[in-house]
């Protein structure tokens, strides 16, 4: 049976391309307008696989998607990075010289910044979506606007690439997540088949007491057993003004001995402990 | 000599009631389109001071502006906390069983779902601004939409406030900086003028080099003098993929011993430390 796999974006967004890294050539893609219908189609089972952006390395954290892992109880099984190159991608015959406009995410027309300098001509128009963007301009047949998306929107849609990679940076990556529905009798985070070869990471949520040197105390468990820290992000506690959730990203898998008392150490001194998932190092 | 403050926004924004907060009544209040405009207008002297939000109970950090304190070097002076109250505000003589639309941010619009679900009569309708809703509401003097803005808005624009506090969650408050270009030959985190009664913040940026248990290091330099950290965010480092920048509030005055030895340890430990300011507890 092919599998469903839900994302936020039109067909062609670099969600899909995560979506293909993560679960292969041969799944049902299904786009979605907003990151917590993606979580909830996975939650009431119509859909298998959620892909998400988690982090980018220019804009940061995706705040959103750290927000509905509280929410929605789904496990992080994978994770993997796209390098996002943004094109510049217009309906076949449609000249570079008779551009006026370009439709494109805002994020993504900020990060084109000098493209759009170097063309004065040409004036930046916000759009909900970068795949989206090139469906517009194909539907409605225009010739005189663009848009910036993925190569895959452009082979989606049919528009022809104008000008390749024009971002002003190019570290520009993303993280994604594959999340899954957790199957019933079996313990979250133990799902990933390991391997001796294969290197995990793990990625733990927590709150600490408001005490000095909570923080210090619980990354205690980690740096005590020298188990690396990728990265630490912080959170508001909703109903707890100016107290904070963690997440934590650390390599290693639940199972290994460090990990496994690194975590009970780490119950010990917070107030709330959740292992948000298991995972091979993308 | 009435000051220039300038903030994002239009007049009544959040940032103006901070702004009066943090400078008193009487201060030339200078709007301005986006936070970079903000910085800049102070950068280049045109404004004295900048009120910017840095985080929010419900919606977090405002990381945009933790992104500017690396680009443009305005120390910060003062904190200050606001609680955010949304009202609904209609041109007067238009009745509540009118309205089919309500403008307002996203932001705004999202946090008032309860009220959009007990009146399903009425659309909520992105706009660019809180404040900008209702300037535009009463300048087309439009009888069947309203806005969502705070009482200030209301006030300046002539408006009336047919809902008070329409908001989902009471406990909404937004932290603000004021920000003030240096004054050549005096020392940042200096300024703030002490007494033995006020209790101090300081804030700062550093990065570590990428070795196992180097936050863990970092933050010793606290908790081993007993001194207590308030906030945490980490940004990315641009050009360095999946390393980052760490911004850390801790409770104390730089020319304390305690916190003069605990940023010298720090800056052992770091790659880069900046003070980005010194300022009384809000």
């Amino acid at each position: 049976m092919r599998r469903r796999v839900a994302f936020q974006g039109e067909l062609g967004a670099f969600s899909q391309v995560a979506a293909r890294q993560l679960a292969g050539d041969d799944f049902i893609p299904e786009p979605k307008q907003s990151f917590e219908e993606v979580f909830v189609s996975v939650v009431n089972g119509k859909c298998h696989y959620a892909v998400i952006p988690i982090e980018n390395t220019l804009v940061g954290s995706i705040h959103e998607n750290y927000d509905h892992f509280l929410k929605y109880d789904l496990p992080i099984r994978g994770e993997t990075f796209v390098r996002i190159v943004h094109n510049l991608i217009a309906p076949p015959g449609v000249k570079f010289s008779q551009l006026r406009r370009v439709y494109s995410h805002p994020v993504a027309l900020n990060q084109c910044r000098r493209f759009f300098e170097e063309n004065p001509q040409i004036e930046k128009t916000p759009f909900y979506d970068t795949a989206g963007s090139v469906k517009m301009v194909m539907e409605k047949g225009l010739t005189d606007a663009g848009a910036i998306a993925s190569a895959n929107a452009a082979q989606i849609y049919g528009g022809k690439i104008l000008r390749k990679s024009i971002e002003d940076d190019r570290e520009n990556f993303t993280r994604f997540f594959l999340l899954e529905k957790p199957t019933r009798g079996r313990r979250s985070g133990k799902q990933a088949e390991r391997t001796a070869a294969k290197r995990f990471k793990t990625t733990v949520v927590f709150t600490t007491r408001n005490l000095p040197g909570a923080l210090f105390r619980s990354l205690s468990a980690f740096a005590l057993r020298d188990i690396n820290l990728t990265k630490i992000e912080s959170r508001p506690l909703r109903g707890s003004p100016w107290e904070y959730l963690f997440y934590l990203d650390f390599i290693g898998h639940v199972e290994d001995p460090a990990c496994r008392n690194a975590l009970n150490h780490l119950a010990e001194l917070a107030d709330m402990l959740r292992v948000l998932g298991c995972y091979p190092v993308g």
